[in-house]
């Protein structure tokens, strides 16, 4: 089950590296290794936190061929290069709640606390857009305007909380990534703000 | 003593990286976002690279705690965006002494050598600037022109002799800090400036 | 041998950074710090992912000192800022050549699985010149035009290919860089393209 839901969220994450590769204009190249990387970013940054060696994503061999293959799809299936703005960022909300809550499920299998889990959860989701952006030197996602890392860490929470209430993990983590998603979704298509600073006057 | 002198390292990072997130003009989340990254990025590239998981600082709450409250503090008692470039280097030269000094004394006492631990007192001090500035997309702080880099080495050495020598950590680790902020301050103050290459003729 | 192998690595890289810094203009604080990440970058990523606490570079001196030495032969003997393009990707060349297959031979050391040493070695490869690119704000040498994280994968399978036939590693490392360096100062030199997204039209 977690593996299912894992390989999910690494296409999404696959795609929306993908996509926004394609849209930087990079070659076949550049945007299979975007994918590796925003794929798999998430999940490497989340064992090494949590002290799993070597990163279970280089271990066995579904997880790069899942990206390998998104990046080949993308490329050969998406001819427009405009207009790919959105796709990322839709690809990237379902990356995101997937790899927050089965990041928070991993933590606490490995017997974190409940509040170091929903962080290092949290991060999961975070670290393969930010790979993503940064690589392209865009500004990362997490920093635009829209709530991000709060949906994020809302996932997490609904995974701790399900935990602590002992009950079943996986539709727990489904709950969690639809939150996430949801959330993520209407704040993007609502333009849900936070205050800006106040300007000088 | 080693715990109070971490939370000041934090608040000062944390303070610098919601400073610096405000005059980027990034909404509330953002500020909170580049806060707990600046304040908590050190510690956390400091508990990697020594093998301790999961990270101190995501381990108990008042580290992530203290970087939310810098945010809200910063954000909403700093109105005017102009002129924030001074208070950010400062705050930065505070959390750059406390945390190249704090990270030597926890490397030390995991029976690093001598030599390492300075070396991973220095990347500690530097991280969570780096973090900051890669983020935001500026000029890293630790290649810009004035001492930086040396400054937190230096700290680290104060630290790591102190240890040969066997002096009680706890003022040695307060002395490092003053060392390295000391140093910061004036190279900034004084425009210290190493020799730039020279221009083709 | 791996180690003077790993040296060889280390000037190269630390050279790349160096010459990269030169480039940019900055000083020799932040020439010397370009050239230290750009030298252990890679080996720092690979032991993080490996487990390797504190890493290796960090533990004896002479990788820093190899770095610190390379810095400033580059400054005092580079004054021409111009092209300098080129000096730093024929530099990358080796060290990604070099770091590709001693981290394959590290990562099977340490009882990797031949598929996870040979990610880990492309990774280690490509970490240090990464890491030069994001801190100058470039645009990453492994998302450019020519063939970069291939040559690496190339070079890391030659090594996984010779251990699984349980050939002699100090011969078959040496082969593995020569194909690496080989491959990407080809790519460079004839500017083999991958195909890139086709235009809207």
């Amino acid at each position: 089950m977690l593996l299912a839901l894992e390989l999910i969220g690494v296409v999404a994450f696959a795609a929306s590296g993908a996509l926004a590769a394609v849209q930087a204009r990079l070659d076949l190249f550049g945007v299979a290794v975007l994918a590796v990387t925003t794929g798999l970013g998430g999940g490497i940054l989340r064992d090494v936190l949590l002290g799993v060696h070597p990163p279970t994503t280089l271990r066995t061999w579904p997880f790069l061929a899942v990206c390998v293959v998104t990046a080949l799809v993308t490329f050969y299936f998406h001819p427009q290069i405009a207009r790919l703005r959105k796709p990322v960022l839709v690809a990237d909300a379902f990356g995101l709640g997937v790899f927050a809550t089965s990041g928070t499920v991993i933590a606490l299998d490995l017997n974190a606390p409940v509040y170091t889990a929903c962080l290092i959860g949290m991060t999961t989701g975070i670290g393969g857009g930010a790979a993503r952006d940064l690589l392209l030197r865009e500004i990362p996602v997490v920093l635009r305007k829209e709530i991000y890392a709060l949906a994020a860490l809302l996932g997490a929470v609904v995974v701790g909380l399900g935990y602590l209430l002992k009950l079943p993990m996986g539709p727990v983590a489904i709950l969690g990534s639809v939150v996430v998603i949801t959330v993520r979704l209407l704040a993007l298509w609502r333009k849900w703000n936070a205050p800006v600073p106040r300007d000088p006057s």
